[in-house]
């Protein structure tokens, strides 16, 4: 008997038919014995329908009426998905972002949540509601509506939890729970029963698109155990998500992921000299360019060149600021490497066991991939490698560290309830 | 210089382009020097698809979710007007019952407005903005979030103007004004210029659709002056609205209307016993069935006979009730006749005019329309006829009462402004 935050995506309440499906993984919750809070985005295409009718009244839509406007898509849902519990004979009552009290930063269409109300929650939980939360939708404390951005449905899930100090987070998706790479070139690859959120948070960041990393933050900031679950096999438990610290075992690499949006710059024949890569690195971040991998290296002819990655679409952009910055940093030439991907192993487990890096090398030279940059974090190695290398490389990798068959990761300690 | 509260339905905001021209519309009263505050309805058939995807979820919703569901249509259109707005350059916000302050009683699909706050909507007018604001929808001192019913968003911008002491309520429609009659029975029917609420209202009862009751009523407790007017012909002025004693001449008959949904029900030989009346209306009244004329008359064989109308949706239900206290009120037969339709003459002017009743029962007479039953009020008297004679009859007492060519009414004062 606790409180479980259920989140439902777009495709689950996509329809009224679908809405009933919900409707029952909610109940059987219920009947578990548990309070539930569910969490809905809105109906299938409803908000590539609005962004569509925004864009024919004007193709520069204010910020503040976009998110007064797509906020409805959310409330849609709930409204339709209390309707559906009711029927099933369940006492249910929908609350948007403002009647909840998700109070967030006055950014619109992407805020952050800073602060979750509680006191209305627990008033209906202890009426003996399930509530229906709109998803991706807060208000200021002025009372504006805002909308949350990418990844804000999962987030308000996770934020909700973590405010009520409930039990679980449950994000009901399209996949089984989380692999340890794409099951589509890896026909073989196991699911995960455990994984750590800093795991799935690199794994996110390097294309595991499961999960928007801002949840899994969330997550693990506020401790939140998170189950990525399928809307369609209620009985398949997924993939839990919690602290490295509640794993006991775990397999040194966790998963293998690849990136093939990214493309990689080199500037050449750069002077020795102090502040060139804070005068570079300041100018892209400052027209709001991220930068992936860096390396800077020194050349014989004491020259330096500096290669880093940046996401495609910020190509054009980054080249325009790099022309500007070029001259002062005295750099020889700006050469451009399309032909790139990253591929990335993830692991907790990394960090005690040395070996694992020269592992990964080895494995790609014994099947001819050729690395052209790699760079580490404590629980990250990534490669970049030819584009037409990603897959073989995925492949070789999850060979290597045995993720084909056995499972990842052993829970530490007792968690029955999770 | 003052402040202009709009209003627009459905079909004016129905599509993008209508939506930039009521853009326009607006824009064309802040050119003017005022500010302005505009109310909508969802957009087109909106709120037909929600009912109906409600209905698909399940056949009976709950009435606060219906709210909530439903109220998301004005909240897009709110949003898309002020979209609009800002494309041409002006300063707009939108806002929602919510934000507003539409505070209103807590009954769901039906609620009535107890009190609107004016701080943000005067906030926003003193910042230079159009405020776009939904109509149909408040919220309860609870947060809760309500809806209208009929005529809702007309009473909304009503109130709105009201609570702002706005110098006029502009409901813009698909008509050009209010007609004295159905310009489809009597082509050659004039627009009244000028007319009181107390007319208006009459009319509305007796089925001129133009405005409901509620916003009348509303406009006439506030006293704000009301204008309908066309969405496609701006230029035009409309029907101006206003207190009779605003008014000093008018036409004895403002005009004439015809209601064919009612039945007639008689209750025969009744015992001549106090209490008969109260006991059957009372019941009927108790199950929220309403009784427009009533008519008891005593026979000479010293019983009485009550005879009545109700609306034909309400007539199985009327029956019902009646068999249960038939015994009781020892009535002798129930009598059921269809075949009426209920014609009515307006006119504030009545009062001060004896003969008019006397000139409509001839007019009927010259031209063979039989008279089933007659009822009167200060400014109405209604004929009940068999329904084919329904049309003859308007066309009649048009011309009996001059209604065809002139002007009804001539406003008492200057308000120049309006």
């Amino acid at each position: 008997m606790g409180i479980i935050v259920q989140k439902f995506g777009g495709t689950s309440v996509a329809d009224p038919q679908k809405i009933h499906n919900v409707a029952n993984a909610v109940i059987k919750e219920k009947e578990n014995g548990n309070d539930v809070v569910v969490v809905v985005s809105a109906m299938g295409h409803t908000t590539d329908y609005l962004i569509k009718l925004a864009k024919e009244v004007t193709l520069n839509p204010d910020s503040r009426e976009m998110d007064m406007l797509l906020s409805t898509g959310e409330q849609v849902s709930i409204a339709l998905l209390a309707m559906a519990i009711q029927a099933h004979g369940y006492k249910a009552i929908s609350m948007n972002g403002q009647q909840v009290g998700i109070i967030t930063e006055c950014i619109h269409s992407k805020a952050r949540i800073v602060d979750i109300k509680t006191d209305k929650l627990k008033k209906n939980l202890e009426a003996g509601n399930i509530i229906v939360v709109a998803g991706f939708q807060g208000v200021t404390p002025d009372g504006e509506i805002t909308t949350l951005g990418r990844g804000g449905s999962d987030t308000s899930a996770v934020a909700i939890a973590a405010a009520l100090k409930a039990d679980r987070c449950d994000i009901y998706t399209d996949v089984e729970g989380v692999y340890a790479t794409d099951p589509r070139i890896v026909p073989n690859i196991q699911k995960a029963d455990v994984i750590s959120y800093e795991e799935m948070l690199e794994l996110a960041r390097v294309g595991a698109n499961v999960l928007h990393p801002r949840s899994v933050e969330t997550a693990k900031q506020f401790n939140v155990p998170l189950r990525v679950r399928s809307s369609f096999k209620l009985n398949n438990l997924g993939t839990l998500i919690i602290g490295v610290e509640n794993m006991e075992i775990y397999k040194p690499v966790a998963g293998v992921a690849a990136d093939s949006s990214q493309v990689r710059i080199l500037l050449s024949n750069l002077p020795d000299i102090p502040g060139t890569a804070a005068r570079v690195f300041g100018a892209l971040a400052k027209n709001n360019i991220s930068v992936d991998m860096i390396i800077q290296s020194l050349a014989s002819n004491g020259t330096n060149s500096i290669a880093f990655t940046v996401d495609e679409d910020d190509l054009n952009g980054a080249i325009d600021i790099l022309e500007t910055v070029k001259d002062e940093v005295k750099a020889g030439e700006i050469l451009i490497d399309k032909d790139i991907s990253k591929v990335s192993i993830v692991g907790a487990g990394m960090v005690d066991r040395p070996g694992i890096a020269a592992d990964m090398f080895r494995s790609l030279a014994e099947n001819n991939i050729n690395i052209k940059m790699i760079s580490t974090s404590e629980i990250k190695i990534s490669c970049l490698v030819e584009k037409e290398n990603a897959k073989p490389a995925i492949k070789a990798l999850c060979k290597e560290f045995g993720l084909e068959t056995t499972e990842m990761a052993v829970v530490k300690g007792d968690l029955p309830n999770l």
